[in-house]
């Protein structure tokens, strides 16, 4: 446990060591189910994959947590609550969290949710559940880096959630209605199903409905054996070598972009024509699209 | 009007004559006052943006808007709402509404943003309010391609909320508490003002507060004050030039991550040296990291 942490924050640092041990381990991986866990701000996420976790261990399998969180390492008081709710786990040897921020970084958070599931794999968890900040970029970014993808709704958060949620539906593969015994649930879950019912399935898998109750634990059972048929599901069809993959791709591809990032912030930085396009820029005498193209004709081969 | 709208779509096409016309139209833009109206959702953004619509157009000001819209073309009847609402303004020939989508693109979307700044820019409008999907990397981002950056809460919103906040605590000139008759609109002041005295002043400029209630038009005077007061701040002192370079920098820097990216997916669908990589990736004999170096060699000049 305490080699896995030292071994994360080292690839953190990116100490070549690190990534060599990474490499080694990677190729031992693939063993562990990763679900990615999505869904608006409030919706329960949090207290479901608490649920998730107990259930687990209750079940003896070991269980690996990577928490995507919002805040920067500044201002982040915020999650404090989820650290210390998951700080029951703490003591529990079969239990590994990690969070990972957002913010304040070239991007990589793929790449470093990537480096953590492979570790938490290597380590011999049997499942890891990534806990993304919510919505947006990032939450599909993450959960498109899993095997299985839930999706955890709530009832009653007004209209704006609305667009929220049009924006992750197609994504999932399980989803939960949490705070099931709130009165608008019943709704929910039909404008749910209505909703799906558009939506092709996926690798032969009819998505799934579940309702939960993460505050009292009910349904959490149901919904953790959905997950695993999911998984199986995945497995008699070929789709679970087609997902590890697909992760491994995204972050590779993502590691392809920081890389060309921060080449460009070098370019800005120091190099003499690179400094000249942002001049004519400045006084207009160039539009972003023109300075672009430039730009793209000095950084990339064969252009 | 008609004639700016056939352009605006015409870059989105990609046209090159488009892109000639908006060259030239850059060269003469750099006038209007771009905001950047960003919040977590259900805060009363749209709301607000119409108010501060309205009352420019009682001072006789002309105005743009333009909505980045979290939602998929597909699936996008949630913001129809917002969408109806703007309608009012639909026969006033001194607004310009423009929406647009944040999914489905290969990116870009801050380039689509600063294109139709540079049009509605040049077309004379005095004020252009850049209202986002709200939070996340998206609204962080578009808030940054303004002049003047207006946050926009609201009391009640739970503590999930919080953490959005944290994140876009930071990037704001100008913070409107919207719903200001709610019962905690104080303690939500409160707390702002708390939370901003730690961040430092930017361009000698004091963060602002104002209270608002978008629903009955009390506070968007005041708020529109500000946001002009700040406007002339810039102008004073010098920063206005610079942030206007900013947004354009940040349009030009989108524009090669997209250039990189199309040329990416380009050479993992057709290179032979690239498709060796991703081989490696699929049967594990390779990880990420070492691939998108090995890409990365491939791709970049001088390397």
């Amino acid at each position: 446990m305490a080699a896995a942490a030292a071994l994360m924050r080292s690839l953190d640092d990116g100490e070549p060591e690190a990534r060599a041990a990474l490499r080694a381990l990677y190729a031992h991986a693939g063993r562990a189910h990763v679900v990615g866990v999505t869904g608006p701000p409030g919706s329960g996420k949090s207290t479901l994959v608490d649920r998730l976790v107990e259930l687990a261990r209750k079940e003896g399998r070991s269980v690996g947590v990577v928490a995507v969180d919002p805040t920067s390492p500044v201002s982040g008081g915020a999650v404090l609550g989820d650290r210390i709710r998951m700080q029951r786990h703490a003591t529990d040897k079969g239990v590994f969290i990690r969070s990972l921020a957002t913010r304040g970084s070239l991007g990589g958070l793929s790449a470093s949710v990537f480096d953590t599931v492979t570790v938490l794999d290597a380590m011999g968890k049997d499942l890891i559940l990534i806990e993304t900040a919510g919505v947006g970029q990032d939450g599909v970014k993450v959960a498109g880096a899993a095997h299985t993808v839930l999706v955890v709704l709530s009832p009653g958060m007004g209209d704006d959630i609305q667009a929220i949620k049009a924006g992750i539906l197609e994504i999932g593969d399980v989803y939960a209605v949490n705070k099931a015994d709130m009165a608008d649930a019943e709704t929910l879950e039909r404008s749910l199903h209505l909703a799906l019912d558009g939506v092709p399935s996926r690798d032969g898998w009819q998505r799934v409905i579940v309702k939960t109750e993460a505050r009292s634990g009910k349904g959490v059972d149901e919904l953790a054996v959905m997950l695993r048929r999911h998984r199986e599901s995945l497995a008699q069809g070929g789709a679970w070598e087609r997902r590890s993959q697909a992760m491994a791709k995204a972050a590779f591809e993502e590691l392809l972009e920081v890389g060309v990032r921060t080449r460009i912030k070098k370019n800005l930085a120091s190099d003499k024509a690179w400094k000249t396009l942002l001049e004519g820029l400045a006084c207009r005498r160039m539009d972003p699209r023109a300075a672009a193209q430039r730009g793209l004709r000095r950084l990339l081969r064969g252009t």
